[in-house]
């Protein structure tokens, strides 16, 4: 492909209006939206007049004259329609770290009543460490062992021993992307419950919790929902599982009636029960405008029509990349049914500055290190994100072509590409 | 007191300057500090330089360049300066409740390696009810028994069975303030770890973490730090405690190399581990606006120039009110030690339409209801905060004769003042 060719897609694209309700600085291709996503045009007014008018003027009247008690719920009822989840379902709250501790809580409570000789959480090696990180501790809190194998080996994994399966839809690694109603039936079959985590998903690519008969799931707000930088993050659990057990996190916003101040904790019915402290009304009318910018897809094929761009994106890009970069090797999947919104390359050396480099040429993408204890992920990570609410197919082709050119000229070798920083 | 000798206090007043960093709407007595702080002048400006020029411009680049991923540390390193800690000791993280899970667990695993015989968590009968309901969760998880008492029984109890006595340091209902030290060295002397909440005190009066020898602690942004709704929390640690245990809240920012990404948690050194997912900037960045405002006091006597003012200022209240308002019984301590910045007034059933009167006049302060299954918790609480930053002594004086006012005319018998609302 050239890059008239480029050019001429996104003049037939019909996803293309999408783009002119993000600020796009100038002179910047931004593939680094599974990070940290754009920023709305919408938000700055929005949350200057949650800091001017609600908070400033109104004061604590706001807490219900501006609705901030149910922003949790309404902010999540509006993420659930872009993960097949239903109204009333999900909420939004605190970190996705401290919503995976929740729900994987549950999920073990609810596995220790119903089966309680199961003693096993599986997951994938190379998950995102945060969520092995919180297994770890839940599962030496309960006297449970954390399995780790890598994807293929998972379905021959699962047996009369696991009482979790938790992954990450989307491997944030190598943009590899589960088959969540697959793995869920055979999760089911098995007689395990099933723990997503789609901080790489929400947005990004067509999520059916309910289709899929998921049991919880967590997701991030600040990726591909574009909630800004450290957006709250959102928690659901199938309603089959949700009023049965309560998490430990027992916050007053997860209370029954939090402003009856009464003493004894009695969980909310259903998803308010996974509330916890004060919700963070900054962050989240924040993040309201970034779903809404999503929601606005609906119009136009919504998720399933991202998904085709998205999709179109990733393979220009790889397809350019493989041509023109041999020393690169495509980590992401080539096969579409199994890759996220993202293409990953992989180098044993200069990923580092080469990702620096393309940074300087306003490239924007991010480097994650290889893990040396294991040869399945050893290598140097380039990651590049495609969002297709706001990127172009020519932002695709140009940044090929930055790689390209960064790559043959030798110019990654300069010594201020090789200094490392404190988040990489 | 008459009015002319309110404003002649006021024109004596050194602190009276620091009233102008403040957006005080017209019309409105604010005294719902200790719920949610008013909007500082600098923080607008401050939100929207972190939107549109770190997040929209520079976006993911500000992890570095604006050090987006030293927040949690500066803020905190701020607040500790309100609360008698060192630099280095304090982070800010998520919310109170989470905080206090996370501290109280580190308190529990200290006192289950050191004293494994220990079942007891103690603490006041009428604590904020989410510290209560935190507490229930970990002691039901953790075979423990959470035992409840009236202030005054407390140093009585502590005894060989007591693992930790948490308190919150300023009663939200009662505005009773618990002597700090004299009771962290009683748990000592018994045995026990202490955690006290600080989210009625920090930025309301003088606090020694280190002076008082305390081990653990927790407090709100939202209230006497002016954070804004739902402003991130803080959390402390005694330098003796901090490194030694982690809490179960394993996040990524809170290991020792979260850019790393390696399998396996490796808790951070210090206070740093009492991190978890990914700090919220834009609710970091108006905190610290908030917190910046409460350390212009500084130069004028810092927190112990505004104690002085914030008793002089809830003393003229209570007064004032105890002079004309004999229907309303006066709840918060009397004798200045032992009150916080509040003045809670009792009455067994008219307070809920009288609090409305008054907000309808501008006299903004809010309703606790009582907690009928206890006699020494069931009147319903008028609640009126004084925060010194910002108020003046004619304020003080003035809402109080709203107060008698409102009582006098009968005025809180309109139908439209006993209409609940959702927040109350």
């Amino acid at each position: 492909m050239n890059r008239q060719e480029a050019l001429a897609l996104d003049a037939q694209d019909p996803l293309a209006p999408l783009r002119e309700q993000f600020v796009l600085p100038s002179g910047v291709i931004y593939l680094d939206g599974n990070s940290l996503g754009v920023l709305p045009k919408a938000t700055a007014a929005r949350v200057q007049q949650v800091v001017t008018q609600e908070w400033g003027t109104d004061l604590i009247r706001s807490w219900n004259s501006a609705g901030w008690i149910d922003l949790p719920q309404r902010v999540g009822d509006k993420i659930a329609r872009l993960v097949g989840a239903g109204p009333g379902q999900l909420v939004v709250a605190d970190s996705t770290s401290v919503n995976l501790f929740k729900v994987l809580s549950a999920a073990l409570s609810i596995s220790a009543a119903d089966a309680p000789q199961r003693k096993t959480v599986l997951s994938e090696r190379s998950n995102f460490p945060t969520d092995l990180y919180i297994a770890e501790a839940l599962c030496r809190e309960r006297g449970l062992r954390l399995q780790l194998a890598e994807p293929e080996e998972l379905p021959g994994l699962l047996n009369e021993d696991t009482a979790v399966l938790m992954l990450t839809h989307v491997n944030y690694r190598t943009g590899r992307m589960h088959d969540m109603a697959a793995l869920t039936a055979a999760a089911h079959r098995a007689g395990a419950l099933t723990v997503w985590d789609l901080a790489h998903s929400a947005g990004a690519v067509p999520v059916e919790l309910l289709g899929a008969d998921a049991d919880f799931a967590v997701g991030c707000g600040y990726k591909y929902l574009n909630g800004g930088p450290g957006a709250p993050a959102f928690v659901w659990a199938h309603p089959r599982h949700a009023s049965r057990f309560w998490q430990p996190l027992a916050g007053w916003m997860g209370h029954a009636a939090p402003f009856a101040f009464t003493p004894g904790y009695r969980p909310a019915e259903g998803i308010s029960r996974y509330l916890c402290g004060t919700p963070a009304v900054l962050s989240l009318a924040a993040l309201e405008c970034g779903v809404d910018a999503v929601l606005v897809s609906e119009a136009r094929g919504g998720m399933a029509a991202l998904r085709t761009k998205s999709l179109a994106l990733t393979r220009l890009f790889a397809q350019q990349v493989q041509a023109h970069c041999p020393q690169l090797q495509l980590v992401s999947p080539q096969e579409d049914a199994s890759r996220g919104s993202q293409v990953c390359l992989g180098h044993a050396e200069i990923g580092y500055p080469v990702i620096q480099a393309l940074i300087a040429r306003g490239v924007i993408g991010d480097f994650r290190a290889g893990d040396k204890s294991h040869p399945a992920s050893a290598l140097d990570i380039l990651r590049f994100g495609f969002t297709p609410l706001y990127l172009r197919y020519v932002d695709a082709w140009d940044a090929a072509e930055h790689l390209r050119q960064v790559l043959d000229s030798g110019e990654w070798q300069r010594p201020e590409f090789n200094r490392r920083q404190a988040v990489t």
